[in-house]
């Protein structure tokens, strides 16, 4: 029986699930962005101590992961499920780095819409009674993501200007039973895989902007709101030219979001930075939401904040067939009284 | 708050969430196995009617939902989420065959162990009101996993007697709001990662096992039963050497299971099929469970089913870079009153 559903396609969570503590992990390119002050964990280089970047990019979730436990004074044991994703083939990144954690595993794959999707999981076995506390957690490592979707590092190759640049970063967060004063989780709207003929494998801004359009549509439909109702609407990751197209995509409607948009691809670096348009990657939304966007929340600059997770679920084989780049955004409304 | 979990580790679905119905797709060798008369729909080779493999696999994933839509006259709206997994890199299968669906979609991937997250997924949403349908889903296909995983097919490299052979078939379940006369789920116990150690990528079976074990060991803790309180414990897919490793790891505790035990990847192919030690892939165990299992629960041959997902996290890349495979092992209860 749908009794958690408002409209369509939203869940509504009564009990409002709590994000009890957040943490974020970032490497050397972030922390000279507009961001730096607010990550928890940078290394000076990609490595983050280990020997390949694999293994760096399990490392940082390791670090994401310990550092919120370590800020709510949570122990291991205490985690009933964790719920993460990568960007790696067979999410090895998120399965390394939870090995040693002895915790039930649920591995997710939405591309850059991950950590979306890992809260709105961790949210339902929350209000649903299935869990007291469990942890939603994403990385992306320049470095794995560039060899693995595109070309070597050492081959050089040349990035058009509408491709975006991979954040080597994780953001966790801890999802709680119920507690004052925290940023909660109120309502979430899953997204359906959209397509719009994008078949240029780096330009994924466009590929995703359609599906932004579609589930954040969704999702003040079902809860009867508009876009100034919110501090902020803040999509990971569309870049410049995914974030032009969904503004465009609501001016059609009538609709101005652009007072209170943004996006964390455009957030986390600088014009200076030369990484084109903008950043992408599981760790990037995760890595601005568990940083900028949930400090301002927990000292109440922004009360009501739409985070809305974008995914190209590209693949190096089918764009090589021809086939264009589905994409999903999932929308999660987090808000503190 | 933790009112729907007993023990540790189990989740307990008051509300009996149903399956509603089910169905399996399987190609040429699948339907000369001795399953071969419980398969929905077959296909006479592996391409289903497509252009390449990766298209063939999402048409089976197609074909398994409609035909289980079908069979419960449901129609697509009927459905509010899919939750889907496959092999391959960025789970393709899956985000392919669901494009045209408009349905909301949760993309998991915990390898062979994909079917068993599914339904648990499905299972939380249906118990927890967010849901009143959703689709279970998982594919494999021979073809699009070998020349990922190992070597192009062309090449004809030799199989070592303890490689499994991937599955090319598809199952889905839709999970519903409570209904008499059907089989529901009653129990689940998600996995731990573990890793023994295992670095050779053909030896899946042996890197699984373990989790297997450890995750029986706590559902049958946690529900205070024993494996002949069960008409069938069947794992997916352990193969040969995993089911025998399995089975010694219980007998070493002093129990034993091999009265009502089986695995997916031992029934699915008979001995004259050359498979050498049995079938994998995330098709295998949905294919035997949308088939033979769930139709022996409708017709009431079983009435109490354990089925145990177990997935190797393998991954190309770590295993050249010397890393051991991680596995994960989640247990689903099935019973019909």
């Amino acid at each position: 029986m749908n009794t958690k559903r408002i409209g369509k396609y939203t869940l509504k969570f009564d009990s409002k699930p709590s994000i009890l503590s957040h943490a974020s992990v970032a490497s050397k390119k972030e922390s000279q962005g507009p961001l730096a002050d607010m990550f928890d964990v940078i290394n000076d280089d990609t490595t983050f101590g280990q020997t390949s970047w694999e293994k760096a990019e399990s490392q940082m979730q390791k670090l994401a992961f310990h550092k919120a436990l370590e800020k709510c004074e949570l122990n291991l044991t205490d985690v009933d499920f964790i719920f993460a994703g990568d960007l790696l083939n067979q999410c090895v990144s998120s399965s390394f780095a939870s090995r040693e954690s002895q915790i039930p595993f649920m591995g997710v794959y939405g591309a850059c819409s991950s950590m979306a999707e890992t809260l709105i999981l961790s949210s339902i076995m929350v209000d649903g009674g299935f869990a007291t506390n469990t942890c939603a957690i994403t990385s992306s490592h320049f470095c794995t993501a560039e060899r693995q979707y595109r070309f070597p590092l050492e081959y050089g190759g040349q990035r058009p200007p509408y491709s975006q640049w991979t954040v080597t970063g994780s953001g966790c967060a801890i999802i709680s039973d119920n507690q004052p004063n925290l940023p909660y989780i109120a309502y979430a709207t899953c997204g359906k895989i959209t397509d719009f003929g994008i078949t240029d494998a780096n330009n994924m801004g466009a590929a995703m902007a359609p599906s932004a359009y579609d589930t954040l549509t969704n999702f003040f439909a079902d809860t009867n709101t508009k876009p100034t109702d919110y501090d902020l609407i803040v999509t990971g990751d569309l870049g410049k030219v995914g974030s032009d197209i969904l503004k465009k995509l609501f001016a059609k409607d009538g609709v101005d979001i652009s007072k209170t948009y943004d996006d964390c691809g455009l957030m986390i670096y600088d014009a200076t930075q030369d990484v084109h348009a903008g950043g992408s990657g599981c760790g990037c939304s995760a890595s601005v939401l568990c940083s900028y966007i949930l400090n301002n929340m927990c000292n109440k600059t922004f009360k009501n904040v739409i985070f809305a997770g974008t995914g190209a679920l590209l693949s190096p084989t089918t764009v090589l067939q021809g086939e264009s780049i589905p994409s999903i955004c999932h929308v999660v409304n987090i808000k503190i009284d």
